[in-house]
């Protein structure tokens, strides 16, 4: 391939646009173009990118036993239906109609598709367990696609199902596919990917896990403990809040407080730590619009995944009107009536001497000790972990906030589908029983993204030689001098000829306009015939990354190319 | 990988529903599995057959300049609506929204992404010519799914767009292409597949080809000259026929005809041949459905093609309803008064004495001379071409009409998608010019079951060697045997390691079943170790195609089979 003839453009300024440098440097580099909001295609050194990834995927997934299948982009809504998901799952899903007003869907993700495949084939447990996979197009309808491809709307996936007898089956075979994964993130290029604890969210069951690169670019945060190596994506980390009781409980006092309406305001009124305070944070269940009020110490957060999962549904941040028995800025647990769900986080529990809400207008409560004043309440994890917090697994308080890019994920599903979509086997003794199954998925432009995020600098990404468009960048520097013409095109049809993936610059342009596209595409290797090497017989062999910078003499060229792809590859 | 562990189930009984035999045999070997209404999933066999369709797509296409790229599955109505087609295509396309009521597409083909693509890229003319192709999931909401594989709504398909600065460079690469394409299908085990001219329909341009691969299965009809080889879908084959005009034009004469209401039963009442009449069909147009009048001889049947092409807009059959001014039954040209659309095909110019309808109710005429009787009228080539018809290219009557399944076509698209979609390029002198395209297709699953239709037999598909789901079927015929399980354990691993793909049966069931199953895996190459042939330290090799039937020693195994391979892959 000729860089001459290389579909797409090159260019130098960073798009305006362009949160994070993978997303400018794929645009510039000619590796994709958007087509609408979230959805891009591919030029080939993309493409080029996304088959090597997929290809060392097929190889860890055959590896551990995998069977490569292909499932439908576009479903019927029945299939859906079967699972539950039709209903529960958000505007995510995109639900459309055929031309005969059939409602179909398009695949976000294909847990039904693959019960629907092996419902029949299963109905032996002489048959697990068996997993299958596919590589195949997504379409996730995002309301806010964002960073090139970190966040897009169409992607490829690998998706793969696995189905067990017995829960300690799948939590085997959970373990050798996170084996699996970390191999192939490591081949791909980046072994510093690590694996944490997540929320198992619309999938369902209760283990799962995210492979995650830290990196400012990402948009998802991790809790990690800098003491233990315990890691959570935020969403699903315990937060472990350790609560002093004040040794006295003081008078439960309303307190005048006119304009106060936010914790801080109050903290700054009263004089006090946020810690002695009592926050009111109010939702409204999707479904029914019913108000949902939690309570949480007045310091921390609340983690909306947890509340979401503790209700079994989906949650808004609430609009308080004036009719609707809340009274915005002076809510509290004291004497709160009206039909509202009334949670209390873990945060509150055994607490006294708090201030809040009075739920009179611009009137708070001092003195507040909740069981002594309202009574024994239920209370749970709804509140996010922070930076400092303590460690739920090791219980120092070491955790350390960062970004990540979730790269794949992992997850135990349990019966949920197979139960609902009704696929039973008989066990040895003639018993019908559901299988249990486990999925696994990684995004493959994303994954290019992350490596780029991760490998680059502000010429071009720096891709590993394993998932490089091509493994040698070869420049003939002066193409109108014949004799370096002659020894490049010979060294091209040389490579070529020894299934050397090589990309040839022969243009007629200056050193400068071909070393920035080459520094573009990114190629680890570069070899560079110019006049001046010629005079001694030689040619340069260099590496993107300008940690290996050598000569070579023509009959040497092929030996040491191969040596220094072999040292790449390894 | 073992038929043991293989996913999907395989089976004896023919299902009631299949009408063509790939499509039972697909379904009883456990190939695919229906999710709904012309929508499959694939199980392993079948994803190993198409992703080697694939794979020899793509070294034809690399082989002839093409850049693999990957384009979205949805896009935005709003690209379709710059091309026109957004209103110009039926129901195949699919339409829906997004969640925020955005109007998307569902890909049925890709030329407007395609210019999208290469938009800004081609603007000079120095970076022409270029070529990029995807291998892609495609969805057409057809109205009737049929033949299994044959006709579907989501499948794979391998598209190319090429771009030209003229119509003969076009001209050059669409027949590099074609060339290709022969050998893509004859490297599949097709070499029989045929180049027929096919109507270029919604695609646009006026030049296309399809490959046919003829047999009764097929579901369009070829028309292929025996004397010269011309062929072409019976759409697009223009049809030659000979009209004798009678020395004298007898005198036009109203006939009572009660209850005759056909050709056929005029032809009867008056004892004339059908070549002596003319016949009206009437059709209305989608868009306003006005009625479309057209007179041809009624021996000859519409090509609905041709009228769609010379109106340029969709029609279908007329609803000829009490008032809208035709006789059904008895409508004619002479005195038909009204707002139709009135066209005249070529097998009508310069008949006289032709009996036709009155446009009076249980009447018709005799002795019709159109140009004495009605004027001078403009003649189209509307005819179907028949069996037995006249070769428009050597003017012999040697047409035969045969079934084929179409796998491939070729477009010259002319400028269509490039002016409509302002995509220009600089020429030498600097001015600007609309690139002209080309496209190029195959569907990828229907290629495997139309191999699947030539090669097989009662028992199951005979795979060739190059898209075989594997290469080598090892059966362990009693494994129970310690000797024999022994000997093949150690064939298999042997011939995984040498890279050779093969699929093991080891499972302790009779030959019966062991070689049916076999038999509808279709792999080419059997390899059979049992206790009979230990004794004489011997293997036995077969082909499913029961050509080669011969015994090995152990130590000569691997030698002997790979022998067979090269033999059956060249």
């Amino acid at each position: 391939m000729k860089v001459e003839k290389l579909v797409g453009d090159r260019f130098k300024e960073r798009p305006s646009d362009c949160k994070i440098d993978s997303h400018a440097l794929m645009l510039r580099g000619g590796y994709m173009k958007q087509v609408c909001n979230g959805i891009f295609s591919s030029y080939t050194p993309l493409r080029r990118i996304t088959r090597k990834i997929e290809q060392i995927i097929r190889e860890e997934m055959e590896a551990i036993g995998g069977q490569e299948v292909l499932l439908p982009v576009v479903m019927p809504a029945s299939l859906w239906e079967e699972s539950g998901r039709y209903s529960s799952v958000g505007n995510e899903l995109l639900r459309f109609e055929d031309r005969s007003n059939s409602p179909l869907v398009l695949g976000m993700t294909h847990e039904e598709a693959a019960v629907q495949l092996v419902r029949e084939y299963g109905q032996s447990y002489a048959k697990y367990p068996f997993m299958i996979y596919q590589i195949q197009t997504k379409f996730r309808d995002e309301a806010r696609p964002r960073g090139g491809l970190i966040r897009v709307r169409e992607f490829i996936m690998k998706d793969a199902y696995s189905f067990h007898t017995s829960q300690e089956d799948l939590e085997q075979y959970y373990e050798k596919c996170l084996q699996a994964y970390k191999k192939i993130f490591a081949r791909a290029g980046l072994p510093q990917v690590i694996t944490v604890a997540s929320d198992s969210g619309l999938m369902g069951g209760n283990v799962s896990h995210e492979f995650m690169l830290l990196t400012p670019a990402g948009e998802d945060s991790v809790a990690v403990c800098s003491h233990c190596g315990y890691g959570a994506n935020v969403e699903a980390a315990e937060c472990i809040v350790k609560n002093e009781r004040s040794q006295t409980s003081d008078e439960l006092t309303l307190v005048h407080t006119p304009g106060i309406r936010t914790i801080e305001d109050l903290c700054n009124f009263l004089g006090i730590p946020m810690e002695k305070t009592c926050k009111a944070v109010v939702y409204q269940k999707n479904t029914d619009n019913r108000y949902v009020v939690l309570f949480i110490r007045g310091d921390l957060d609340v983690n909306e995944a947890k509340l979401r999962n503790h209700l079994g549904e989906d949650i808004r941040p609430a609009v308080i009107t004036d009719d609707c028995g809340l009274k915005a800025g002076y809510i509290g647990p004291y004497d709160l009536e009206g039909d509202f769900a009334v949670l209390f986080d873990r945060s509150l529990e055994g607490a006294n001497n708090l201030s809040c809400g009075a739920n009179i207008h611009e009137y708070h409560y001092t003195g507040l000790d909740i069981e002594r004043d309202i009574g024994k309440m239920e209370y749970h994890d709804f509140s996010k972990i922070a930076d400092g917090g303590i460690c739920p697994k090791c219980g120092t308080p070491s955790i350390t906030i960062s970004r990540g890019i979730e790269l794949g994920n992992i997850f135990q599903l349990g019966t949920k589908y197979t139960k609902a979509m009704n696929m039973q086997y008989l066990d040895k003794d003639g018993n019908p029983n559901y299988p249990v199954m486990g999925c696994y998925g990684i995004g493959i432009e994303r994954l290019a993204a992350a490596v780029c995020e991760a490998h680059h600098d502000e010429h071009g990404p720096i891709w590993p030689l394993s998932i490089a468009p091509w493994e040698i960048h070869l420049c003939c520097l002066r193409p109108d001098n014949a004799e370096v013409k002659e020894a490049a095109d010979k060294l091209y049809e040389e490579l070529q000829k020894q299934s050397i993936e090589v990309i040839y610059d022969d243009r007629n342009v200056s050193a400068g306009v071909m070393f920035s596209d080459a520094d573009l595409l990114g190629v680890p290797i570069r070899v560079i015939i110019s006049p001046r090497n010629m005079k001694d017989n030689c040619l340069e062999i260099t590496t993107r990354d300008k940690k290996i910078s050598m000569k070579a003499t023509f009959d040497k060229a092929i030996t040491e190319i191969k040596a220094l792809m072999s040292e790449l590859y390894s």
